[in-house]
């Protein structure tokens, strides 16, 4: 592997029907603006509730991706 | 938002199904009791194993709900 | 319960499926070698992203066993 | 001090005007329903923004009081 | 295990004797107003000091027990 | 809530006057280049001492801010 | 910056008017007896309540100071 | 002191007696395996409740032990 | 409580007798050259280990005490 | 110091050669497209191994910058 | 990546010469006994110290190794 | 090991070459007027950019060191 450099940006990703889901929510957005992403890492999951029961999962995440050269 | 007050109690929801769902069992009792219940924020993920596979989920976790005018 | 002792047992499990998938991967995998599994703590949820979607999950989780008479 | 047994609660203050104003606000909210208040201990400070301006900021504290005798 | 769901409450015990004394108190007293507690964790181990020797030892610990049916 | 996701930056806000006024100065130096900023975080507390007393406040914070479609 | 070697000590301030107040007190004991006070990081905000009210904020914060030649 | 390289294993000693007990037999278990057993480190220290007393304290730690050449 | 300000150092006592009484031997030690000492907090336990049985308890813990004034 | 305003974001430099370098590469690499770089933080320290030998080093570190005027 | 599982081993690397040097003494080692080692992750850095000079580097790591088929 | 007693000091070691040296400088500085230093622990290391390179390396290290008898 070179020397590369990466960047973690976090985001945090909701979603009403699962934990993955959030996570996956939150990897698409960021793919939208940025090139090569890598991994994730998550940090935090909690989730907002609604008449008793989840009513939204938010993951929050770490997000690595390859920086370009400058 | 208004000079809510909030308060935070620790549960440990289980469930031979999936994480989600010992989240959701946790929820679904806490409402059963407490009113306004607003939030949840994972603390831990661990459960018991039996005959080589998980038998089930325990995920401890933080519940917050709004206090009423005391 | 008698005075056992319990060994802890750090492992990374993989699933391209989820995340309990890719615990019940560690687990069925300590099981092939290890007697007497008896829980299991989530340490990190992690996973490696290709084309903007989420390619594996990996979970870093402690399994727990009891020691046999030395 | 003899052998006084305390219970800690968890709590999130709310106030528009000051970290310290949220944390008063949440052990007189507190004192309304538990005798014996003793301390408190800071775990998280945030808050929300409105109009790129703090909105109201939010203090969640552990409340320790001195429990009667069972 | 079926689904069970439990409550954690975090007590400091005291007791001028030892580590061990206090958290027996602790665990006494929490048990005459809750019904089921299974086990604790110790939080945070303190204490009291009076002319150079330990007056008392104050053990933080959250207590685990089963909530019945809501 | 629909599927938002958010974005958190991790800014230093210092003031000479308090700690508040050192979470408004980065609030409002984000909300100068950042739309939707919907929460803050305090991380940590520290700061410059001049002739035995307090010369400024420096508040390390994370800003959440909802991230518009891609 | 040539190559100082720099001394924490922690210390514990009170005050009954503010948090500010309880880290100033603690910076001016501390530089009545410590030269080339640079730097404090608060490590814990808590404090002692009576009457429903708080009756004192305790900050304990470790004070930074530039070592003089040995 | 010559290159030791040292390995640590996790393990969970309990006992019906005393925290310290707890440690002894984890070590005791320990040596019965593993050569040059060097240090110890308490992790956390639980147990188990039953008729509102400590049935057993489960101590976790980890066991330090210089490896012999490969 | 007046404006008291304490200071916090951090020792390590040790006894091949018990946990306690590290921390007993720390307190003494710390209280022939400080006055005021008022409360202890365990950091850390750890120990020795010889011939497969624990040879020494070191528990590093912080001492704080009430500076006089300066 | 007037009122400045901080920004932090977290890179991981990699470098086959050293701890050292894989900070100077991404602290290089940062300075390309950030102004105003005043500090750095080592958030992890990791690497990979190939044929029993460290390949590379990867320190995550968090560096800081002065945001100029909005 | 298919679903591999991975094993977390934690070692003590020491060496009189440097940190680097002290992480390459504990991989070497590992590799002796373990096929795969794939990645180290530094845990605590610290060492002995003797007439007023670093003697030896000890880093604690943990290291990664692929599973090989059960 | 007899009943030792040992202390730890907070400090912070810089040096413009490696992060070796800024340990070595702290550790000679201690024991220019601290006797029987015995080892440190790295808490964090951090440092100075200035035109986008390293200026000099902080490491912030806990020495400690046996207390001769009060």
């Amino acid at each position: 592997m070179t020397e590369n450099i990466y960047k973690l940006v976090e985001l945090v990703g909701s979603s009403s029907e699962s934990i993955s889901d959030a996570i996956q929510n939150a990897i698409a957005r960021a793919s939208t603006t940025i090139r090569n992403v890598r991994w994730f890492e998550v940090v935090q999951i909690r989730g907002g509730v609604e008449d008793g029961a989840v009513a939204h999962y938010q993951v929050t995440l770490k997000i690595g991706f390859t920086l370009e050269e400058g």
